[in-house]
């Protein structure tokens, strides 16, 4: 790994705020047919502060914590001569607690679900070491030899984000916005730590496609510069020659990356870097970065086919988690959204011949793609494999990457959104670009609406954060066949305050 | 309670010394019929140093550890992108680890059999923060997201024994009691901590039968006499007007006592002064803690009655976990032998007038005893209850406090250990007094060989430490109705130190 990159990361690892959230109110959750997830919670009083053996009880802290927990536990009558053992579990949602975890039955490692069972050997205020991510705490009073009294529940909370930073919207916004406002505010308050993490319940790495969204978001929320600086270089200091960037990396114990390249992902560290410039304008950090970027996006151009459109990938393009999503049409918009971004960047910093470069192959690309991929009977770009894939992706993308324009494009987007047949998005994140698309059309009446619609129903369905994956009038849907292993404060998922803010925050 | 005891209880913490033990040899645990507990270990070969999930093995320590676990946690081949969630137990004795914990079915809080799980979010070196005691250590894999490596298995043992000052026992030494010593001395070493615990693995407290016991044998092995004023600081400072002293005290969080009191042990409270100030003619401590002795003697000897026999006990008199054991006869032995003890010390002190009437009272309760409890026919001292219960333990309380002498104390206490009638000792802690009788009436030939054979039958089992309870022949004898829940290290088993370097280790 670099070293010189490394060292710039380090210099910029920010502080951490803290805050103190307390909670004694306890809920219960009750099966709810027109919840979302099917249950709801029910207020269950104040905590009572004494417990037998198998008492069982959850305590609601009114919103989303990332954090450390604490309480206190005490004899109530007689001393306790024997250790206390606790089984504690974390929801960020009720319905994580609703579930029994050992009925877990997803892909991913069933470690991530937050559980532990901690043995108290003395009565006193018991600090867990572990950060946890929740709103919802329960917990089975395991063993206790005699009465214990638990009380004092609180989480110490941390973020990078710095709230003082954070500008009211103006007073006569429409509530609906001012709310999702909110959640997404809160969504990336909670996803930034010393790096932007992706969630914090379960992976907490930094992955560039997600580091693009929270960077441009908050730029329009807390301005943390240096967290967005920090996590540039620590990408390119794990860049290895030939290859697309890693698609993430680990903080702890050290910096690392395993090997998995992302082309998408790659492109979208370039465009990270191009907002970084476009914000800050500082020079230092984008001539330090842009050799990477470069490199980054000229071997993203090698994908490129002798017909001008991309017809196979390196590593793993991810585009969406939309099940069986083809990726090349969707990568070549990347590829467009980049090229276009970079030659601005490259014109700024004196790179002219690079930035000529780049408009060049932006062209032919753009040429290219509308003649090889547009299908005039469906109105639509159509993925260059077997199956001739129609997807709200390819649309958006095409659009982003200047290959679908004017009101081709609307028509495009809409018929693909509204269509039987098209592959649709899954994630929160790939519907930030169907919105950007849509802004880049001057769409704006739909693209709010979209917002509304979209994020707009998950603060219905009573989010405090914005969900990992999510579509409308399906709670079923996971990448990891279990829903309760789904991130419900995700980073990707923030995006609408960056439109809000942006566009939509008149009074 | 007194702060000024309490400070001299403070100012004499002992620090603990430190000793790193590691291993990894692995060892499965079998059945074995011919083995006390009905299991023995049998060697399952170096540690493979990779798991996957599901994977099990044993760690042996090679002896009995008190302390603190560590280890290393590392990637094998691909960098563990989820937490690793390990089981971990500890067994003092392989029949533990041969049980699962969930089947336990005693009367004590299961929350004492040592078992933890743990996550472990990044791959580190893992330092668990409680005090484990064991010899033997499961670990099982319960969730790891990719093949993970265990290694650097370590203990960290604590103790406030200092070694260096253990003298050797004579080279030509009896080695059957060398090796009883060797098991004695560690028992006793792995008890001593802040305090005397009472067993390291369960309980953890400082009692006062233990404390006489501990401190008696540790001025033949350690001499950690500051040990042994602080834990009679502490007790002082628990003393309640006109109440038997607390048969216990905790430390952590801070001092404290239950309601318990404990005319028998209060009695050898007593008698552990008596021997401390024997051992260092410490007359500051002597003369700080007389008042209290003296007040804890005096209550006792308010339960004689008037026919000069204790009749009814107060709070809970323990003699012995024999089940049923009548309390009443032993109880009076211990009053006995306290008195003549107070009396030596009173007199050493100058408070001869004290020395008389302890004297005074001495003569007369023995003359009472014996007029009043001995049975002719059965030539022995019976309980002064209903049911005129025939025991050991009131056999050797008799002669220890000078009612039972000579031939007659010597075929009372032979009769009583040969008889099918009589009530027998269950504990290491009730042998004691039966071997210190036996070395009172001069039977130095059959106390050598009663340690021979009661301690030396464990360490032929395989004891590493001396065990909390043990009845030769019947493995199922626990206090708390599930043998796994026994203490394996008990600090009242370690007497035999005491017997074998004062009376026996000639070469």
């Amino acid at each position: 790994m670099d070293k010189f990159f490394l060292e710039k990361a380090d210099i910029n690892t920010p502080k951490l705020f803290e805050k103190e959230v307390t909670s004694a109110k306890t809920v219960k959750i009750v099966p709810d047919e027109s919840a979302f997830f099917g249950v709801r919670t029910e207020d269950a009083g104040e905590l009572d502060r004494i417990f037998h053996p198998g008492d069982r009880f959850i305590l609601d802290f009114g919103d989303h914590c990332v954090g450390y927990l604490s309480f206190r536990l005490r004899h109530a009558d007689r001393y306790l001569d024997a250790p206390v053992r606790l089984r504690l579990r974390f929801g960020e949602i009720p319905y994580e607690l609703s579930r029994e975890f050992s009925d877990y039955h997803g892909g991913l490692c069933a470690s991530w679900l937050q559980e532990d069972i901690i043995n108290v050997d003395f009565p006193e205020i018991v600090r867990l070491p572990r950060r946890y991510c929740f709103r919802y705490l329960e917990v089975t009073v395991l063993y206790t030899p005699r009465d214990v009294m638990l009380s004092d529940f609180s989480v110490r909370c941390v973020t990078s984000a710095d709230r003082s930073r954070l500008k009211p919207l103006p007073a006569g916004i429409d509530p609906e916005l001012a709310a999702i406002d909110r959640v997404a505010a809160k969504t990336l308050e909670d996803c930034m730590q010393t790096a932007y993490e992706d969630g914090p319940k379960r992976d907490r790495r930094l992955w560039t496609g997600d580091l693009r969204l929270q960077a441009l978001t908050d730029h329009y929320l807390f301005g943390n510069n240096a967290l967005a600086r920090r996590c540039l270089y620590l990408f390119a200091a794990c860049e290895e020659d030939g290859k697309f960037l890693p698609g993430c990396l680990y903080q702890k114990p050290a910096v690392f990356y395993d090997d998995m390249q992302m082309p998408d992902y790659a492109l979208l560290y370039c465009a990270a870097l191009c907002d970084y410039y476009e914000f800050t304008k500082d020079t230092e950090t984008a001539k330090d970065l842009f050799p990477t970027a470069v490199r980054q996006t000229k071997l993203a151009c090698s994908l490129i086919g002798e017909d001008g459109v991309i017809h196979s990938v390196v590593g793993w393009c991810f585009i969406d988690w939309a099940p069986n999503i083809r990726t090349c049409a969707p990568l070549q918009g990347v590829l467009m959204y980049t090229l276009e971004k970079m030659a601005a960047l490259a014109e700024a910093l004196g790179e002219n011949s690079i930035a000529d470069e780049f408009i060049n192959t932006l062209e032919l690309s753009r040429k290219a793609a509308y003649q090889v991929l547009f299908d005039k009977e469906k109105s639509a770009i159509l993925s260059p494999s077997d199956d001739y894939q129609y997807s709200v992706q390819a649309q958006a993308w095409m659009i982003l990457g200047g290959a679908l324009i004017g009101e081709e494009g609307k028509a495009a987007l809409t018929h693909a959104l509204a269509s039987g047949d098209s592959v649709k998005p899954v994630t929160p994140y790939m519907h930030h670009y169907v919105v950007e698309a849509m802004m880049k059309l001057g769409m704006k009446e739909e693209a709010l609406s979209y917002i509304k619609s979209y994020w707009g129903s998950m603060v219905k369905h009573g989010a405090d954060t914005f969900w990992e994956a999510y579509v409308p009038g399906n709670p079923d849907v996971s990448p990891y066949s279990d829903i309760i292993m789904n991130s419900y404060c995700h980073a990707w998922s923030c995006s609408p305050s960056y439109f809000i803010r942006r566009y939509f925050a008149e009074a």
